[in-house]
C-alpha cells in the first residue's frame, strides 16, 4: 500500500471539518476537466472528497460550509522559484542586464544591508503579495533561510526552503563549508515540518566550484534531498563556462554527477538541442521564469519546447527585484502566449496546460506532486478560489480559457493552505499588512540613505 | 493664438471646481518627471493647473479636495484599438488562428447574433472593464457604432468611434455604399460632441476593394476625418495581397492614396524593413496589439523597432474575443519586456517610454494629442489614479518602474473623464454592474443555445 493510499484510508473514516462549495471546481487531475456545482470536503488539512453539492449536503449536513457561488476553486498556485526577501529591493536597480545588475547593484547591497531582520521583513512582504495572488507554496532561495522558514511556519504557507551555497562570502556565510554547515542546521531544525522542506541551493555554475558541487552531490545523496540551481540563464553564463571549463554549464554539472530527477534547474533559457536532450535523458526538472528573463535582457525561454519535453516543468516568479512581482497569473499568460508564437495549429499549449505549469507542473518540478498541485483525496487542501464576478471575467463560456487569458491576481478571493484560510474574501486573515508595510518602508528609507 | 493657448486663457480666469492631491503626479509631459505632493486643479472638465499641495491650498482654500495620499495620479490610459461589443464573445472560440477564427467562428456568429442591443450590452460590459482598468478613452471599431457612441455619451467615457466599412454584408450594412451612408449619418449625429469623434474604419486590406478604399480616401479628405484600418496583422494577409494585387498591403494602400498622418494602421506585426520605411515616410500612426497578435498565433509585433521609428505609436487591447481582456497594463508590460528581448543596454524602452505608449502615444496615434494623453493645463481632466498601498507595490524607490513592472489593473482606484468621477475608490459611480452582468449572461445563454 502506497503512502497516498494509506493516507486516503486514514482520512476516509474522519468526518469533514469544512465544505467549500464553488460554481466550478478545477481539480487539474486531467485535461480540461471542470466540475460544476461541487463541494470540496476537508479533513485534517487534507482533501477528503469532491462531491456534487447536493450529495455533500446530504452526506454531511452538519459540516461548516463556505459558499462561493460565482467562483472557481482550484489548486493553489506554486511559485517554483523566488528570492522572497528581495522584495525590499523591488525597483531599486532598474535597467541593467543580469551580470551587471548582480555584480554592480545587488551583491554590494546584499553585503551591506542583508541580515536576519531584512530577510524576515522582506519575506513577509512577499508572502502578503503571494497570498493575495493565490500562491500557496513557494520555493525560495536566499540568505538566512532559517528566517524565511520561521516566517513560513508562523504564517501558514507552504515552502520549499533553498539552503544557499556559494563560493563567495555573504552576510550568511563566508565560504562553502560554512554555507553547508548552516544548511544542515536549518534542514535539521525544520525536519518533519508538515509545510516546510529543504533543498540544497548552489547558487549557479559560475558561483560554485567543482569541489563544492561534488560535496553537495554527496550530501544530497546521503540525505535524499533535492537540489535547486540557476542554470543556463544567460548567454554570458554559457560563454564563461566554455572559457573556464571548456564545456557548457549543463555538461559540467553532468560530469560532476549533479544531473538527475532530484535536480531542479531554474531558468534553462539559453539551451541548445543538445542541452535539452541532456536534460531529458537525465530527467531533471525545469523551472521557467519568463518575465525575469525578458526583463533582464536574456530573452524568453523556449516555453513551447520545454512543455513538449516530457520533463516536469514549473513556473517561478524569480526575485521581486528582477521581475518585479510574484504574479504567477502573468507567468501563466506569458507561457500560453509565447508558446503560440510559432503559430502551431492547434496551439502548442492549451489554457489547461498553461495552468498546469503553475500548479501540478511546479509541484512535480519540486518533487511535491504526491502532496500538492492537484485537487484529489489525500492531498493537502492548498486551494485558490477565483471570483468570476468581474467585468473582465464575464460572460463565461470556457472557465479555463477565462482564467488564463482574462484572469489575474485581482480575481483571487480566497486562499487556504492545509485547510486553513489565509485569505478570505480578499483580506489577509493572519498577516498584519500595515505592520509589514511600515517595516518595508523603513528599510526603503535606510536603503535610500545609503 | 492656438486653440490650446486660447483654451488655457479662457479657463485661467475660472476658479477650480476640484483639487486632487496625490503622493505622486506623473504628467507624462517629459521623460521621468514625477511631481511629489502636488495637487491637480480642474475647471470645466479641463486641467487648470498642477501645483504643490500647500500652494494649491493657499490659493484655493474653498475648492473641494480629493486626497489620495498613497497614490499616483497620471493620464487615463487610452485604448487605441478595440471592438468593445465583442466582450460578449469572450472565450467562445478558443485555439484558432486568425483567419479560421474569423471565417469559421466570429463572422458566422456576428451574422446570427449581432444587433443594436448586442452592441449596447457588449459595449457596456467592456466599458465597465475598461474603467476599472484605468482606461478613460478607447478607439472602437465595430458594427452598430451609433449604439457604442450613445453608450459612451451616456456613461461619460471618451471614445473615437470607428465607422466600419467592408465589402461583405453584415447585420449593419449590405455593401460598401450602405456602410458609407450609415457612417456619415453616425458622424453627423455626434458632430461636436466633447467626448466623441469618429473615424472611417475600412476593416482590412483583404476585406475592402480598391474602389471602396478610394471612396473612403475622398470622403476622409473632404471631411478632414481620420481613418483606421487593420494592417499587416498576419503572414497570410500579406501572402494573399501579393497573390491578388502583386504588392504588399501597405504598398497597395500607398498606391490608393490612403497613407498619411491621418491613417492609424492597427497591428503592423508582420513588417519588412521596406514596410517600416514606407510607414515612416508617409507618417502614418501605428497601434500595437501585442497580446492579441501572440494569442492568435501571429507572433509579436517589432515593438522595439516601432518605438524607435519616430512615428506616433499607441497600444490597443484589440477585441476581448481575441485578447481576452482590456488590460492595457499588460500591454504596457509586454511592450517593455519584448523591447528588451534583444538585450540592448540600456534597454530599448524605459519604463516611462512604455507608459508613454498607452497614454501620450495612443493619443498621438489617434490624433488626439492636443486634447488628452498628458497632464497639462488646458487638456481634458482624463485621469487615472493608482493605489500603491498594495503588497506588490511596496516599497517604492521608483514609482514609474513600479507602475510598469509591478502595477496592474487591480491597483487602479479612481478614474475621471473630463473631470467627472467614473470610478471612485474602486467602485463604478455611474455604470450599473449587476444589470450589465445580467444582460451579458443572458447573451451567453442565447449564444450557447445556438
Amino acid at each position: 500500500m502506497s503512502l497516498l493510499e494509506s493516507t486516503i484510508l486514514r482520512i476516509m473514516s474522519i468526518a469533514p471539518e469544512l465544505s467549500i462549495e464553488a460554481r466550478w471546481i478545477l481539480p487539474m487531475t486531467e485535461p480540461d476537466r471542470v466540475l460544476e456545482h461541487h463541494a470540496l470536503l476537508i479533513a485534517n488539512g487534507r482533501i477528503l472528497d469532491i462531491l456534487p453539492q447536493d450529495e455533500a449536503a446530504r452526506r454531511h449536513p452538519q459540516v461548516p460550509r463556505v459558499v462561493r457561488p460565482a467562483h472557481l476553486l482550484m489548486p493553489g498556485l506554486i511559485n517554483a522559484h523566488t528570492h522572497a526577501a528581495m522584495s525590499l529591493f523591488r525597483g531599486l536597480a532598474e535597467g541593467l542586464p543580469l551580470q551587471r545588475w548582480l555584480s554592480e547593484k545587488i551583491w554590494p547591497l546584499e553585503r551591506r544591508m542583508v541580515d536576519a531582520r531584512f530577510v524576515r521583513d522582506g519575506s513577509l512582504l512577499s508572502m502578503a503579495e503571494m497570498l493575495r495572488a493565490g500562491i500557496t507554496c513557494f520555493a525560495d532561495m536566499y540568505l538566512f533561510p532559517d528566517e524565511t522558514a520561521k516566517i513560513v511556519a508562523e504564517q501558514g504557507l507552504r515552502a520549499r526552503i533553498g539552503l544557499p551555497v556559494a563560493d563567495f562570502p555573504s552576510p550568511w556565510a563566508q565560504e562553502p563549508a560554512e554555507y553547508l554547515g548552516k544548511a544542515l542546521e536549518v534542514r535539521d531544525a525544520f525536519k518533519g515540518h508538515p509545510r516546510i522542506d529543504c533543498a540544497f541551493a548552489p547558487h549557479a555554475p559560475y558561483s560554485v566550484s567543482d569541489a563544492t558541487i561534488e560535496r553537495i552531490r554527496t550530501l544530497a545523496d546521503e540525505l535524499d534531498a533535492p537540489i535547486a540551481i540557476h542554470l543556463h540563464e544567460s548567454a554570458q553564463e554559457i560563454a564563461e563556462s566554455l572559457r573556464r571549463h571548456r564545456v557548457r554549464p549543463i555538461e559540467r554539472l553532468q560530469r560532476l554527477g549533479l544531473l538527475g530527477p532530484t535536480l531542479n534547474a531554474i531558468h534553462m533559457t539559453h539551451v541548445s538541442p543538445a542541452d535539452m536532450e541532456l536534460a531529458r535523458l537525465s530527467r531533471i526538472s525545469v523551472t521557467l521564469c519568463t518575465e525575469s528573463n525578458l526583463k533582464l535582457g536574456n530573452g524568453a525561454p523556449p516555453v513551447r519546447d520545454w512543455t513538449r519535453s516530457e520533463l516536469a516543468v514549473g513556473l517561478g516568479s524569480d526575485g521581486p527585484a528582477s521581475n518585479n512581482d510574484h504574479d504567477l497569473w502573468l507567468e501563466i499568460r506569458l507561457a500560453a502566449l509565447l508558446a503560440r508564437a510559432c503559430g502551431d495549429e492547434p496551439p502548442a499549449l492549451t489554457p489547461w496546460s498553461a495552468l498546469a505549469l503553475a500548479t501540478r507542473g511546479s509541484a512535480a518540478a519540486l518533487g511535491l506532486a504526491e502532496h500538492v498541485g492537484t485537487l484529489a483525496p489525500g492531498k493537502w487542501a492548498d486551494l485558490c478560489c477565483v471570483d468570476f464576478d468581474r467585468p473582465a471575467m464575464q460572460p463565461v463560456y470556457d472557465p479555463v480559457a477565462q482564467l488564463v487569458f482574462s484572469g489575474g491576481r485581482d480575481c483571487v478571493s480566497d486562499v487556504w493552505v492545509a485547510g486553513r484560510p489565509l485569505l478570505e474574501a480578499g483580506e489577509l486573515t493572519r498577516l498584519d499588512w500595515p505592520a509589514v508595510r511600515a517595516r518595508a518602508q523603513e528599510w526603503a528609507r535606510r536603503m535610500s540613505q545609503g
